[in-house]
């Protein structure tokens, strides 16, 4: 019973098969192998985006930092929401890349940037000069951290902002798939056609071993990438470790059913537990991930009875989860088995 | 009619006179000038801290950003309040001092950090692990950008907090020796006394043309803050510039009765204008800064009869100026006359 | 017949079965998995350091960057070889990770530093006061990036030069193995007995896909790299990518057995040609690398008949580059047969 | 007897008479005030730039890095002479301000870059692609840290090769006045006539107390540089420290008056000394700086008679000292006399 981080779970026997298959013999490296051209062959094709710049590095840390630098000056501010990976959980990355640039914290509820609030935080630099931080990008996050999804129209609505801000504009994918099924949409719908400028395209949680893309719809900025992502020292020499991986990846729209999987089953279990009067879930759960809070005494239960998934006492998050309550966050992957599902079900029913 | 920054009033003519004084024949630079040894002198007295390290800088930002750097690690936050100088005004310059130091942003009354948000801030990232960024320094600012004062009982509860967090300690002393007037307290009392580990101490807006002190308390973190000035440009060939400058500012208690002047000419307009029905005071105006609202009829008539004030429209700033009012800033400097504050009164009062 | 980068080569079957035997079902992260514990045990045991603090990454530019910015303050300079890997092949990022460290030339022959250069370039520093940059670091490099190799002597012989002068020690070992091989020495000897203080243990180019491991033998300096590591993006989320390959490296001596391969069939090649009239060898080929300048006709010969290797043009590289000739580089791998040797030996005498 | 730095001279009368005439009354700052107006006019007009962007700082080292930040990417290379200031004497500012830009050091007779040296270290970055630092910027220091002297030609040989290679250039011209009176030549033809990009146009060495100008002659890269002298804590409120002083620097040619004395003087020395076999003259002395070796036992004796200069024992530079002699540097400022000239003469000659 396995519902921790999605990334945590191994990764599909097919990108494995692909780095066997990929380790023949003598190759280029440093992205110059034939698997990284179809890679960035297959990624155009997707997003149809002929143009587009193509990059892999190993961490979505390294994605999004590495993007964000090269979109935002380090005298810039980036706009993202108060609970966003960068914000959070990259050790201050984003700042690292950037020389120094500023987040600037926007809130709104379940994880997503609220559209007034995003315009005056824009407002209150905009009247400043030099004394001030300037504008520099915005960074969405789809799915959001709380497993919450941004509505293609919604994106919109933030990059129309940005763009009239002249703001620069990044994705952070690293559940790209998950929120594609959940919107039922196409690559470029929730990128480019959306107003982003730039997405990190993230594969690992969903079933690779650690491979993120980097895509620019705008080939302008791509050889400043290029240098920054050699000098963050993420230009592997042995790349077709990392591009085999994606080959195998979007094969066969692999990446796509892995996702489905995902989603699917979370559903599953959400419709299962949704009307549980133990269970309140805190934000609706659009994608593969649960947020809820349950009694700390049925918690204690499911953890001795063998479930595994993240979780917050009252103690560790005071302002957000009630005495006697704890916070949980159950979140299914593509190896997530009905098995484990109706064996939670059943923690959970009795 | 001169109420604008407390940066645009000219030197005391006895600063001018110390720098003529100085500028007599061939000496050493870098600070290593007997004047600097007077200075340093001086200020141990003063601050009753025999072991002190003392250095100058010609701009607040400077002082600010080398002593965070000198107190804060990269990947570490600096807790600040939202309406900090650190924050608002000096384009990233912490961020870059620090190579990308977070700062998060504290929120309390009056442009004072509330303990209790001190305290949940500090607890988010004290329960995350390498992912996060770490806790690191705490900077507080008094006088507060809004003009108003923390108690000396105020500050050792931030600063206790602080200590039992491992943070280090700053203060943003550029409106230093107001501060000190209005608490009548000692320089020792507003710093280490109450837990300070390291501060800015002002002289350019209280009568100086540009010198701003750094003092660290404990010298073990000086040699670190000597390169860190000289790498950013700061330490000046002609030192005597600076030395000279804070020798006449010390002197005979000069700085003293400057900020004395400027309180209590703020003081006298307050009192006079604090119980007009057109004028709503929005912050408490302890020290030499008045904030207020008033008609944007008034501040039209105020403006070309010749008052000079920093403001800001209900368009600029929409968030707290409702329509048809104007928000003011009304500073009163070492060289405000009665003569000033009179003809103001007048046009406030007809 | 591929005598090109060692990066090219692919990685060793065992690696490749040790990533599908770690890739069973769900299992901690970032470092915190079960074989990443195995790794720290067996690097301990194989450096006779039992604190040594052990650390996986991607790259030899990640491993040497973050190592040396752990170990250098920004207003330090780091001692290298004028022909190193960080200064001519890393695009910087040793002054990014440190924000700005200085690297010090230091030449020698065979791409070894001199010890007199050393000491005269440390003096140079050493006189100076708050003007200058400081001292800080040594980093040597053993194979180095000709192809030669450091005695343990001529090592020690550096860094106890380092230690009088307070400088920390850095070895890159990118290829670390076909060093030791040729030493027929113990990691230990290699290492922190020739006074080493971080080792950047490489694997990648010895028949790995993609993992360095660094190592501490330092404890203290440790919670900072893992700091630095995170906010490089160079914390593996599903890290067991690095430690099953790294367990895999190390495992039954199969890294000790790969080197020493490519060092032999290395040393096969350069006994056959070392006398041959048309092939002027520039550097003692002591490990897996021959450095040669040949006829550009002879060049052109090889080329035709299929053979791969790196070479500069006279006009490419007029300093070293006599007209009319080539420079190459024959690099052995652990994959390098004798059939390809015999097939180039073939080609160079006909 | 003083010839120590020309930065241990007092400012001239001039400068105090020009700071307490603009120390009248409110005003402006952070730039804006009416004397800065005028110093951008005047300045605009003395290099015949009309569009020229001109900014103040206080420290030679404020100027060259943050120039070079603005001309220089992370990732690019600063060709400068080893004996620069930027790379000997700022403690690695540039590396600071540039995020970690490389200097290559290039040599050339008494500290002037020789031409073919540079382009061979041109040629070297230019060979190798994303692995390796790009090519920025150069910068040239006119008069050089020897006391000699580029001509215009000369000069312009150097930028020629730069701007053939898309480099950016920079005059390091802490000396600006005393090179253009060696030079005989206008502000324009030192500068952009030559090919300079922008200028650091000191003023503190020669008759001011502490002010420096960066003249921009492409003004697009103005609002950058802004951004950046804001974040390094560089601009100044009470601005009319910095603008005053230059105003009285430049009003009636004072500048050129007081670099044609400094030089003079130096010249009437050298005349009466480069016979003298005691003396070994180093470098020529074209401007106001006079290197040269001399016995210990003079050096000895000269001191004990109260003569102050630069020294440098053979202990403390082995190198280029000869034991039993003794290394100085005699530098003549604006405020040098015959008086001391002779004083100095007698004991060289006795």
């Amino acid at each position: 019973m396995y519902f921790g981080s999605d990334n945590s779970s191994p990764a599909h026997p097919s990108i494995l098969n692909a780095l066997i298959a990929a380790n023949d013999g003598y190759t280029s490296g440093y992205g110059n192998e034939e698997a990284m051209n179809n890679v960035t062959k297959k990624i155009r094709d997707l997003f149809e985006a002929p143009n587009a710049s193509v990059y892999l590095v190993t961490t979505g840390t390294a994605a999004n930092s590495l993007a964000l630098a090269t979109l935002t000056k380090p005298w810039e501010t980036i706009f993202c929401h108060r609970h966003s990976h960068i914000e959070e959980d990259e050790c201050g990355a984003p700042e690292f890349y950037t020389n120094g640039a500023k987040l600037t914290l926007v809130d709104g509820k379940n994880a997503k940037i609220c559209p007034k609030n995003l315009l005056d935080a824009i407002n209150l630099y905009s009247q400043k000069e030099v004394h001030n931080i300037q504008n520099g990008s915005l960074s969405i996050t789809n799915v959001t951290e709380f497993g919450t999804i941004y509505s293609l129209d919604e994106m919109k609505t933030l990059t129309d902002i940005a763009k009239a801000h002249n703001l620069k504009t990044h994705l952070d994918g690293a559940r790209f798939a998950n929120a594609m099924i959940a919107l039922d949409c196409t690559p470029a719908e929730l990128t480019w056609k959306s107003g982003i400028d730039v997405v990190s395209f993230g594969a690992t949680k969903n079933g690779c071993l650690g491979v993120e893309a980097v895509v620019f719809f705008n080939p302008e900025m791509a050889w400043e990438f290029e240098l920054r992502r050699k000098r963050g020292g993420h230009l592997l020499s042995k790349h077709r470790m990392l591009s085999a991986q994606m080959q195998g990846y979007l094969k066969d729209d692999l990446w796509i059913g892995l996702a489905r999987k995902a989603n699917s089953e979370c559903q599953k279990l959400f419709s299962k537990i949704e009307k549980n009067p133990n269970i309140k879930i805190i934000h609706p759960p659009e994608a593969n991930l649960i947020f809820a809070t349950i009694p700390t005494k049925l918690h204690d239960k499911l953890i001795s009875n063998g479930a595994r998934y993240n979780h917050w006492s009252s103690q560790m998050s005071p302002l957000d989860v009630p005495e006697n309550e704890t916070k949980i966050r159950l979140a299914c992957s593509w190896c997530t088995t009905e098995l484990e599902i109706n064996k939670l079900l059943e923690l959970f029913n009795y």
